[in-house]
């Protein structure tokens, strides 16, 4: 089953990993993926990628807001700040420098985690080490999922922390959504 | 219903209004709404966006061609020239910086004129006071409407001014909308 | 002598032209210039170069306000505002596309005016016909120059026009210009 | 019929021509139309559109990986190398520009050769000598139908020259395209 | 005294504060100025501008790199991880939008440290509280001129804490910065 | 002493070898230093750098100038054209990503040959081997010097290849370059 870990390879301790995502919004399976990448780094880089998007229906949240929906999460998880970095990494939209430029922006590390078949591979690619990680209940705890549940007035709160739902409502995040998803045009040009 | 004026706002007279379109092409729906907007402002700013795009089947014409038929309508129908601006303005792809460089790009204004959910959206974040405006008999006034009738060879010359129908004819704008429905490659490389 | 009009030439009419300048800011000479250039043509396009800059030493201003100063000191001057259009252009920093860029952003001109070498060369080299023209009393009217007497102090309200005098006290430009003067990083970041 | 070459045209000889493809992969109809091209110049610029792109569905190879296919199905076909040069070229995103870049990138050319409809209007637009070249057996030979061939596990190897075929084992191509199809996010980042 | 804080205004307490800084390298100064700003708020953001240069005389440090000193520096002083946000942002060279650009990749801040006069007026120019911070022995605790001791061989490790002076020279940055220094192209490119 | 070859590095045959230059103009020098670099590989490519630049005062000549004079000049000297391959490529202005730029742009290679510092340092960074490159004379033999000359209506001819010199009259090289040296405005905007 793909989401298992590979126990064998994830023995290993490393000093440093990344972990990337763009947390449209932050949920409950980030939470499950970062505790077990954690049991195997001594520190865990997390990168919140797109990070020039927002407003857009993929991408409704500035790179700042989910910086602190992440921190507020796990600080409500009760993990250790000093166990983790959170780095806004922009598109660079050119694969080949792609990973090189993530380099250039985080301290250095030793294995990255991921699920992601591009990510993984471009990693590869440039003989990183890179570990699958499972995500718990994936098909609930999915960021689309939980966008989709938003739009049509479903319960989504479950699936998120609570200091995540507080922080969408504060910020009229589910207003965003629902404003975003009537727009006819991504650019913010009238027709 | 929707595109209905709020005129208990619209007795308020502004300083200077923005009006934001990529007018592929300009047509007489713009008109209308140029002159609602006039009679609430002082002067207009009329932003042509997307202004680095064209040749492509949603955005044909070249931001200078575009200005050049909104210049044409606006003397055709009498508008008087000390009353607006036309400036182009590139997509950014930032929406959070979007708002911000159309200030940057534009003389001071005190209202925005968009139907646009996301516009409307982006100015409303920075407080800025936004207006519905009603596009006259909105379903055939519209340019997606407009290219789809050149490229099936329907009638579209009522759609727009004189002057703008001449001007694409002057410029070949009938065959390029035509010839770029067939081209399967949007950025020019054979594939 | 360089800025002596070739009347020989300018005796043609055209129909519209094009006038490039960064106008920081637009000063007398810039008016002189432009109705020089308007005994030529029936319309003249009025570029805002390096238009996406600004809080600078040598580009204190954003585009928008240049617009908003030229917009004043040709109302003030009694120029029929049916006469021009002002189009803000970026820099492309690709010198080999920047006519043809400008060329995409302006309705068609058949004239160049400029006393700038590499501007008339890159439009030269396209085949645009390029026109020298006499700027009034070149050393004062001068940008450089009215930047150097705010920052020192010294009068430069006599070098431009009333209202874009009054302009630049009302967003506080002279303080902007000073204080630009003095920080020593020109991306805004601390060191 | 679309693919017939026009020969009254083609009589003519030209000094330089231009070929632009993307190339994704170089295949035997492309060593096809470099032949019939061949007999009509005395040297022909080959240009890798899409530069920067690489690792996604469309465009899974390098600039890099492409130009070396190239070279070698080139020297494979006996192809004299005083008789064509390789120059990629990135996209500029910017159609009004796209011509003048590739004439700012490569030596000075008389004659484009193109059967794409956006690349042929954008160059007869500047004026531009655009010919249609016969591309052998069009269905097959195509870069679409190559890859869609490597997904499914058919046959691709006899649609290019032997020496591409064993370059995309080598690069561990195949894998590659597979991959891609996938991953679920372009831009290389984890949801 | 230019470098005295304010303590009228600092009495105050913010939630959140910004502070700014390109960090090349991270000095005992910013150490100093970031306990003074931790004094007056819950949560510092700590900038790291122009993340996006390196392998240059006055950027010779990548933004992982500044990242990495940063926080193995703030925890040899014993600073609390809850404490702060280390967040690289890359130059957007647009004046007129760094400022939203910067709070869109950020928590929400209500108060912002910096001595810089650009960064200051373009903070205060969209309304933000601006506060000086007093750099401890300013002219010694100075990037540039532990650069320049870096260059001439001087003693240089005394003005940096101990973990960054260990980590410059752990990634050989004393010959990095010596090699660039005779480098006679910016831009990586042989004459 | 620096520009002397390390003969017993260079025994080593190589598959590929990389050579990087503006080239503007190219040179005898650079026909020097081609010849040795072919005594030790199979096959070079020639990277034409900052090839987005033309028309400044040290980047006169467009990329497809360049690649023009590179290609005339070889053929002049009988240099196999089954031995090269010419590749313009742009800056990226990182650093931290300009080495996998140029390998995504290149074919594979093993060798890279320059003289420049930082070149130098960013491949070795990536593990590249760098053998540095006897130039003849150097001091005559260098653009810098024959821009110079070119301005000063000095003799630049005899550092040049014939086929050079001709190829920079033909396209009025020398004009421009004069011309460029006394326009006080490298972005092409009026002041």
């Amino acid at each position: 089953m793909e989401s298992i870990v590979r126990r064998d390879e994830l023995t290993t301790r490393f000093r440093r990993g990344l972990f990337v995502g763009r947390f449209q919004p932050f949920h409950l399976g980030h939470i499950g993926a970062i505790r077990t990448a954690l049991e195997h780094v001594e520190e865990l880089i997390i990168v919140v990628g797109s990070a020039e998007y927002s407003h857009s229906d993929k991408n409704p949240f500035t790179a700042g807001e989910r910086v602190e929906m992440i921190r507020a999460a796990l600080k409500e998880a009760n993990i250790d700040p000093s166990k983790y970095l959170i780095i806004p990494i922009r598109d660079v939209h050119i694969h080949a420098t792609w990973v090189p430029f993530i380099v250039s922006q985080t301290p250095k590390f030793d294995v990255v985690f991921t699920n992601e078949a591009l990510t993984s591979r471009l990693f590869k690619e440039r003989e990183y080490k890179v570990e699958r990680i499972p995500f718990l209940q994936r098909d609930d705890y999915s960021a689309t999922e939980i966008r989709k549940r938003i739009l049509k007035g479903r319960n989504w709160e479950s699936l998120v922390p609570k200091s995540v739902a507080e922080l969408l409502v504060k910020i009229h995040g589910i207003e965003r959504i629902r404003e975003l998803a009537v727009s006819d045009n991504p650019t913010g040009a009238e027709k």
